[in-house]
């Protein structure tokens, strides 16, 4: 735990290293050791927004730094704690103030404490309905600290229960100046009961690099199926590989048997994109023949399955030569069984739970092998200061480190009046619920799709089927599945949904965005509760479900049945039986559709629904155990509070742009419009009622539905106007029902908009849905056009299927440039790597780059959009689904327009451009071009 | 013969009825006398512009009227009439000056004419390779009255020989006070013998009227097969419509033996589009079963050819019941066999030829029944004078009206020096060549597309391949035919190219603009010479020519081959043999073509290639005949003289917007720009040489080929380019090869206007076409933008075939607003009326009308567009190639934008835009609904 963040990592025997992580939304490909960041630090600042309270993601910094550092900083984690009485400014360095001469300033700490505090308790005061007392001072401060304990149990949640581990049968050991202060809170969250802080924790980092091990890591790709014929050319890469490494080592001064190798392959099974890293050398030894049972092993572990016939590709063979370090590391002390009183130095007072508590001051210095000290307690030394907290016992080890064993566990003794500090914490587990089903998700699901590309989105529904939480994953999903999970209960009727059912829905009228993404839904049960729950629900991206073209996205559907299966209510489970045989009758179905086929690959739909149900079933798991935890009641009070809550956000937010526009222009009415390629036009007048926050959104003189298939089902204006909202209100809200609450939305029927049951839709989800949020935001006037669309590129044929978005340029607003090569607004899909797509498609990435200049210039640029050259190395059939090849993508404010995008095929000499919708049959050597739109540019340009 | 007008109709017998008539470009469909009008007569003003002697078509009106007239008035036929004195002052009423009370100012004219002598002689003087002398002032009003009296030689030709009458067979009669001045000269270039001139010619209408008939007509549609069956049904409505005419002309006091009848049937072949009004009736009886005689013989005499086992159907049947005026008409004189010379009245000079000659003057009132006047004379009365010439004989006959006997006619000695009076009958005679063969084309071809739809274009060509002439039909054929006619001749070699070919050409590399235009292009020899002295061709769009959809319009095709058969250089006839079994293997082949059908009509296509071959041959006859007239010296002289004559006018223009540029950005750079509606750019940059008037266009910036056929072949450009500099002179010039000689086209290859040749081209002939000729016109900054497309509908099955454009507005410019509901720029094709339409295809015309307020306001208001709403009533293919569905057509200087068009699908209560681009199957009860676009205005609106 550091000042600004907190990193997060597992080991168990070895380090788990990862070819990929994501931090701050930048994913960078390489090796590295697998550590998630959070952004919740001693350094986090604290905010009370909206009926929350907020930790972080912003941090105070070292300037001006906390409240207490005496540069008018800001207040954070570091002055809750020194409000609490668990930092001592006696024991900390002089080093602050002006003249860095200065004790921490508690004073000013508890001021600003008190300031937020009176926030918090006008918020309970405004709220009428509640019995809740108003809080003290210090019952914020560790309000806040629960909340950030929280935030830093969710990366750990991640490297534990979602990878099947669970998180109580680990040791916690923290590190950090700060860490020892949170260490006994978090464990307890977590039903950790052992904490080990080592000695110089404090000094992870510099410790650390004196004892580090010298490492070189070679690799080589082999691109082989792992069988015994091809071991003995492995062999001698690995062989090659070492030598290598050696002479490179003795250049450090290593001799070979002061050097350990790990011998790792990189293998995934056939047809599948997800390599694992291997390892399974004995002794130092390279032991070909074991990869494959700890290959299984592990893939079993991570993912729950194993594909029992198929080969196992070997991607790489890599190997790591550590050449040992000399330093004596752990120097062993005598433990004596030791029961005399550790030496206390002094006493203070702590806050826990209700009261300041008396604890007593301990030198982490006289502190002897083998003493305990019983908490509550506080161990210092000149650099961190550790924090035993009650039902807690620490003990020194031989090694001279910090052990605690956790007797008590948090209590949950809550009720149902809302409690800010709670709303925090049930926001953060809520969200972690559907997280957690999307690790579940993308790991047990098969498709390149789902596991790749990552196109679902998991989510929690109240009773009602209003949205609770959902994980950031696909924006467009947003109001979607919640019109889904609706539709079901309307459909069926409340009293008629059983325990042991799951749904099935993908049909537009049943809240479906398009046909591909199939959702789940499984109601929730507890104990003797006649009706569900809660609703858990999931939308995967299916690879194909029959149609007109491989892939399901056919540009030239003219009605729904062209685009595949299609399901309004269809029971997956029923009274616990997976109805595979109804299943399949159902996916072969547009086989009878004349030019149709029947879904092309039945077996890898199963084996994602399974998946579905997986993920589903893992969001039954965690949501039971939160209501064992604190009672259906508090919970459903919570989910309320929380859905109020948002709705609260978007009130204000609609309360502050309303009175602006109303001062500006004698009425609180915004309008947007602007147009499809095919010159359809979208409009939307938003009268926004400015007194109590309350807004109609009238898409009234949106054009026709169209023949083909950009008609965006109901479904997605509802997900365009969520996502929309939750941007505007620029802040970190929950993201749930509540933030329609205030909405009322018009679409008159036959539009665009609101198509006829018939109607082919795959392209408005996909195209229609991006267009949408340009309009809202122009309504808005807060940020120039985006590229407008998702690219939508499918090829394939009896043998395989592909699909992939393409990024483009965002728009600029007022004080941001627009960021150019992204997925903007409704989507969030990745894109295959390079080396998969060629590995495993008949294609070549000819040319895969920005595109400079396609950004509209401005004050803010417009971000730039990208070039992607693919060519084909046999004949496929070819669709592409995109928009804003027509329309540039405008400015704002005197900003330019973005560089309209254009799709260009070079066949035999020829390049010529097939406009933004097309289907064709690919001949070999042809090159297929894209350039994706620029994003508009806001303001003049100087 | 008029003040501002001549109009011409052809008597033998009968009156000739028309169901239609095109007068000033307006389209009446009525029954009505078969009237051909021309904007000649005596007000017509004269102009010399650009080496050409001008009549018309303005006209001086009765204020100010003629110079004569004393009111500051112009230059008119009737100024040249007095200037050579074949008006005298002296015999006309003193009506004029200010006060109305003085004679015709005879110096006025004189001086005016002097001065327009002036501007010839200096054009003349200004030709350094002429040799020619300067003209007097009697030379040059000789001149304009030669070339007035041309001009009305056309309609004469058209009532006569291209309906298969030899005017020279014919009488002339002529009325009207200024029909005596030039009967004798008309009569002579037309090789008429005979002229009858009434007594009260002068006074045609109020006479006429005193003398007319009371008519009552009254029609029944029958819509039946004309067969011995369907008599006596036909008898009977017959007899009805009899007894309702008797009873009405009884209130109007005629008694039944007072009343003629006339009984008419509408006839024509089944599938065909052609019906004529067909009378058999002998003595006031009806004797239905002569009416098939009739029939087939007016059909053979006006299209050539019957249809020998064909139904024949009755649309219509037709009462014309005439009440008899009991006017003592004729009253008739005996006729002494009178030698006695006719009283002079008095002598005066007349300039005929070269020189004024004594002529008598006659008074009408002195002569008697038998006397008679040998030319030259003047017979003169209180309204009009007769102008008898040399060379002719009048004789006054015994109902008391003149009659000319024509002994010489007009003679030929030219020589290839450049005389502007020559060049303009040469002019006029050039393109009644074209035009005749257009009405050949028409009568002999089979097709809708051809004969009613007039989708063809008829051109003479000089041995180099240059256009000489080309009868305003379809602009878009233009600069291609030449392109086509230049193609042959390269291709082939000059020497290799026969008497006795015909060529056959439709491909873009040779000049095609696309495939379904199929162009015939016959060499014409002339005795002796070696090589072809003249080319003449034709250019008629096929119903179907094979390809992916009926009617071979496919808006999905991707190559050339896809769209039908095509032809480069293949010789329809050889050695006068018609190669038809390489034809119908030809038309065979697209079936070849996956996913293709072959031509689906052959024996239309083999009867089209006949008419087109019979044009030709027509034409071949005209200009041989022309030559034998003129020697091919003289004719080829004229014709570059004609093709410098528009060189010149060119030059002019480009020169004085060159300077207006120059003048006004210090650059005579026109740049302009529009958008097709995939987002495909059409730049062009115009660099003007002001001081020789040559100019380059530039197109280089333009977007890429399209992989669909909005590709557009070079020649469409250059009749484009031809096109819009034929606007831009703004003055009734010749039309030809001349016109571009001034101009440098630069278009990139690869471009979206300079495809491969693979390139699938079908809409870039209808819809680029259009989008080229905006931009043209907005970097001459002249005019808004038109609806920019053709809104090509084609629907078929194996039974039928259809093909329609559908008009829309046009753009405004400073003066004028653009007109409603009509094709603009690159076509001129008229649509199926709704009764045909409805007859022969299984469609309902459900709406048909303006759409209003679709046209861009302005000063100028752009023109609306149309709204055609059509069902179906059994499955058809039904493709659409439009335009202007994204991007609206402009306005300029401020003016307003015209709407966007619109094309939708009613299908089983879903109402769904279809798309500028669509092809599908239509549904039993499919409602196509297209709203055509609107044309921007001009100027802010007020």
């Amino acid at each position: 735990m550091g000042g600004t963040s907190t990193d997060i990592c597992r080991y168990s025997g070895t380090l788990e290293h990862v070819m990929e992580t994501t931090t701050a939304g930048i994913t960078i490909q390489a090796p590295q050791l697998d550590i998630q960041t959070v952004a919740a630090g001693g350094g986090s600042r604290l905010f009370f927004r909206n009926g929350l309270l907020i930790v972080g993601p912003e941090s105070a910094g070292a300037h001006p730094g906390p409240v207490c550092y005496r540069k008018n900083g800001y207040l954070t984690v570091t002055d809750a704690n020194l409000v609490l009485g668990r930092i001592l400014p006696d024991y900390f360095p002089k080093i602050f103030g002006p003249n860095a001469d200065q004790p921490l300033d508690k004073e000013a700490s508890f001021a600003a404490m008190v300031e937020i505090t009176e926030e918090v308790n006008q918020f309970i005061r405004s709220n009428p309905s509640s019995t809740k007392k108003e809080l003290t001072v210090e019952e914020v401060a560790l309000g806040f600290l629960s909340v950030a304990n929280e935030e830093m149990c969710r990366p750990i949640r991640t490297l534990t229960q979602s990878r099947g581990y669970n998180p109580s049968d680990h040791v916690l050991a923290c590190f950090g100046g700060a860490g020892g202060q949170h260490a006994c809170a978090v464990a307890k969250v977590l039903g950790i009961k052992l904490i080990r802080i080592h000695k110089y924790s404090s000094l992870l980092s510099a410790y650390g690099i004196a004892l580090a091990d010298v490492v070189d890591e070679s690799q080589q790709p082999v691109q082989t199926v792992y069988a015994k014929e091809t071991f003995p050319s492995m062999f001698e890469i690995f062989t090659n590989l070492k030598s290598n490494a050696i002479s490179r080592l003795s250049t450090q001064g290593f001799t070979e048997n002061e050097i350990d190798f790990t011998f790792y392959m990189h293998m995934r099974y056939d047809k599948t994109d997800t390599a694992i890293m291997i390892s399974a050398n004995v002794d130092n030894e390279l032991s070909l023949d074991k990869f494959k049972s700890v290959f299984e092993h592990n893939y079993r572990r991570e993912f729950g399955f194993i594909l029992e016939n198929r080969n196992i590709i070997v991607d790489d063979l890599r190997l790591r030569a550590n050449g040992k370090s000399n330093f004596d590391r752990e120097r062993k002390n005598p433990v004596s069984d030791n029961s005399q009183t550790p030496l206390q130095k002094s006493t203070t007072t702590v806050f826990f739970d209700k009261q300041f508590v008396e604890v007593g001051i301990y030198a982490f210095g006289d502190m002897l092998p083998g003493q305990k000290l019983v908490g509550p307690a506080l161990l210092i030394d000149q650099n961190s200061s550790i924090l035993i907290e009650p039902q807690s016992t620490a003990r020194i080890t031989d090694t001279g480190d910090v052990e605690i064993v956790i007797e008590g566990s948090s209590e949950k003794n809550l009720d149902t009046d809302i409690d800010p500090i709670h709303l925090s914490i049930f926001s953060n587990r809520f969200m972690s619920i559907a997280e957690q089903m999307g690790r579940i998700l993308q790991r047990t699901a098969i498709s390149t799709n789902i596991k790749e590309r990552l196109d679902f989105s998991c989510a929690l529904f109240a009773p009602d089927g209003g949205l609770i939480a959902n994980a950031p994953h696909i924006p467009v999903h947003l109001g979607g599945m919640q019109y889904t999970v609706k539709f079901q209960i309307d459909h069926r009727g409340l009293e008629n949904i059983k325990d042991g059912d799951v749904y099935l829905a993908n049909h537009p009228i049943a809240g479906g965005c398009h046909l591909p993404d199939f959702t789940v839904i499984t109601p929730v049960f507890f104990k003797d509760q006649k009706t569900p729950v809660f609703f858990v629900a999931n939308r995967g991206h299916h690879a194909d479900i029959g149609g007109l073209v491989p892939g399901s996205m056919p540009p030239n559907a003219n009605h729904i049945d062209q685009e595949g299966a299609s399901f309004v209510s269809f029971k997956l489970v029923e009274d616990h039986v997976f109805q595979e045989d109804r299943l399949i009758e159902a996916l072969k179905a547009p086989g009878n559709v004349a030019g149709c086929s029947a879904a092309r690959n039945i077996s890898d739909n199963i084996a994602d629904l399974n998946a579905q149900i997986a993920s589903n079933r893992k969001g039954i798991a965690l949501i039971t155990s939160l209501i064992e935890e604190y009672s259906l009641e508090v919970v459903h009070a919570y989910m309320r509070h929380i859905q109020n809550t948002a709705e609260l956000c978007v009130r204000d937010m609609l309360k502050r742009v309303g009175g602006e526009v109303l001062k500006k222009t004698g009425q609180s009415r915004l309008v947007g419009e602007d147009f499809m390629d095919d010159g359809t036009v979208i409009k939307l007048t938003v009268d926004i009622d400015a007194e109590d926050g309350s807004a109609t959104f009238d898409f009234t003189g949106t054009g026709p539905e169209s023949f083909s298939s950009c008609n965006a089902p109901r479904a997605v204006t509802m997900s365009a106007i969520t996502y929309c909202l939750r941007c505007l209100v620029e802040k970190d809200i929950p993201l749930n029902n509540g933030c329609l609450a205030p909405i009322k939305i018009v679409i008159p029927d036959g539009t665009i908009l609101s198509p006829s049951p018939t109607a082919p839709v795959v392209a408005g989800n996909v195209l229609t849905s991006q267009r949408l949020c340009d309009v809202i935001l122009r309504a808005f006037d807060k940020v120039a056009a985006s590229q407008g669309c998702m690219n939508n590129l499918v090829f394939g044929d009896a043998n395989c299927g592909y699909y992939e978005t393409i990024a483009g340029g965002a728009g600029a607003g007022n004080g941001f440039h627009g960021r150019s090569g992204v997925h903007t607004h409704m989507t969030n899909t990745r894109i295959t790597d390079p080396e998969i797509l060629e590995t495993r498609f008949p294609a070549v990435l000819r040319e895969w780059r920005l595109r400079p200049g396609s950004g509209g210039n401005g004050k803010y640029r417009g971000g730039d959009g990208l070039v992607r050259k693919i060519q084909f190395t046999r004949p496929l059939t070819l669709s592409l689904l995109t928009e804003r090849r027509s329309f540039q993508p405008y400015g704002l404010h005197g900003g330019n327009a973005g560089e309209r995008g254009l799709n260009l095929l070079k066949r035999n000499g020829r390049t010529a451009n097939i406009g933004s919708k097309a289907s064709f049959q690919t001949e070999p050597g042809d090159i297929l071009h894209i350039a994706t739109p620029g994003g508009g540019g806001y303001g003049l340009a100087e």
